[in-house]
C-alpha cells in the first residue's frame, strides 16, 4: 500500500513536470523552452536561442533581405547582438502548440516592454512569432523561426514605379 | 523483357511526377501545391488556399492584430477578398522544404508584381513566407501560414510613451 502510494506520488510529480495534454501534446515543455530562451534574449544573451537551434534552422525577421539558412548564419546574426538587447518584461499571448509526431509548431503574439529613463514602462515591440520545433535525437530543437511585426506602418517598395 | 521495360517506363514516369529527393523529402509536390494556390490567389480566388487548409490552421499576416485560429476564421478573412487581388506575376525565391515525418515546412521569399496603367510591371510586395504542411489522412494540408513583409518601413508602437 505504501509502495503504491509512493509510485502514485512519484507518478503525479512526473506528470506535473512534463504534462502532456489529452492529444499527447507537449505544450508546457515547448512553451517553457521558448520562455527560457526569451528570458536570456531579454538580458542580452542570444545563446539561449542558439543552443536550442538545429543545424538545419531557417529564419525570417523584418530586418533581413531574405531567409537565413543554417546555424552558422544564425550565429553570425545573433552573436554580435550580445549585450545589446534589453527587454524589461514581455507578455506571451495565447501560446499555441500544434504537434504532429516529432514536430511541434509553437505560435504566439509577443509584447515587449522596456523601462524608459523616467522609470515608466513602455511597449517597444509587438510581434507575430512562429517557432517550429522538431524532436531530433530525443531533443526538441528549433528548425524554423519567423518573427514579424504586428501591423507595421508600411511603405511597400517603389521599385519600378513610374 | 517487354513487360520489364513497361514496368520501368511506368516507374520512371511515376518517379518524375512525384519526385522525392535523397532525404525522402516531397519538395516538388509541396512547392507545386503552394504555386497552384498562389496562382489562384493572384487571380482573385482565395479558394485555392482555403481548399488546402486544415481545420486546425493558424495564421499570421501584417494586417492582423493577433493570430487567427481555425478554418472558419480563415474563411471569414479570405472570402471577402474574392476578386480583389490581382498579381500579374510572382517570383518564388529559393523555396526550401524541411520535412520531418508527416510535417513539411515550406519557406520562401516572394516578389509580387502588378501591371501599372502605363503597362509597366512594378514590384508591389516583398514577402517572407512560412507555410507548414501536415499529411492528414494521406493528404498534405496547411496547418500554419505566416506572411510578413521584407524590411517594412516601421514605426513601432508609441503606446505608453511619455
Amino acid at each position: 500500500m505504501r509502495r503504491l502510494l509512493l509510485v502514485t506520488v512519484v507518478g503525479l510529480v512526473f506528470l506535473n513536470a512534463y504534462r502532456v495534454d489529452a492529444q499527447g501534446i507537449d505544450t508546457e515543455r515547448i512553451v517553457a523552452m521558448e520562455r527560457a530562451a526569451l528570458d536570456r534574449w531579454g538580458k542580452g544573451d542570444p545563446q539561449g536561442y542558439l543552443e536550442i537551434m538545429a543545424p538545419e534552422v531557417t529564419y525570417f525577421d523584418p530586418d533581413l533581405e531574405a531567409r537565413l539558412d543554417g546555424l552558422p548564419a544564425m550565429r553570425a546574426l545573433l552573436v554580435p547582438l550580445t549585450g545589446k538587447i534589453k527587454i524589461a518584461r514581455y507578455e506571451m499571448l495565447k501560446p499555441s502548440v500544434q504537434q504532429h509526431g516529432n514536430v511541434a509548431l509553437l505560435t504566439f503574439n509577443l509584447l515587449c516592454y522596456q523601462n524608459g529613463d523616467d522609470g515608466k514602462e513602455r511597449l517597444v515591440a509587438r510581434w507575430n512569432s512562429t517557432e517550429v520545433y522538431a524532436r531530433l535525437d530525443g531533443r526538441w530543437r528549433i528548425i524554423h523561426s519567423h518573427w514579424s511585426y504586428i501591423k507595421p506602418d508600411v511603405k511597400q517598395p517603389a521599385v519600378g514605379e513610374s
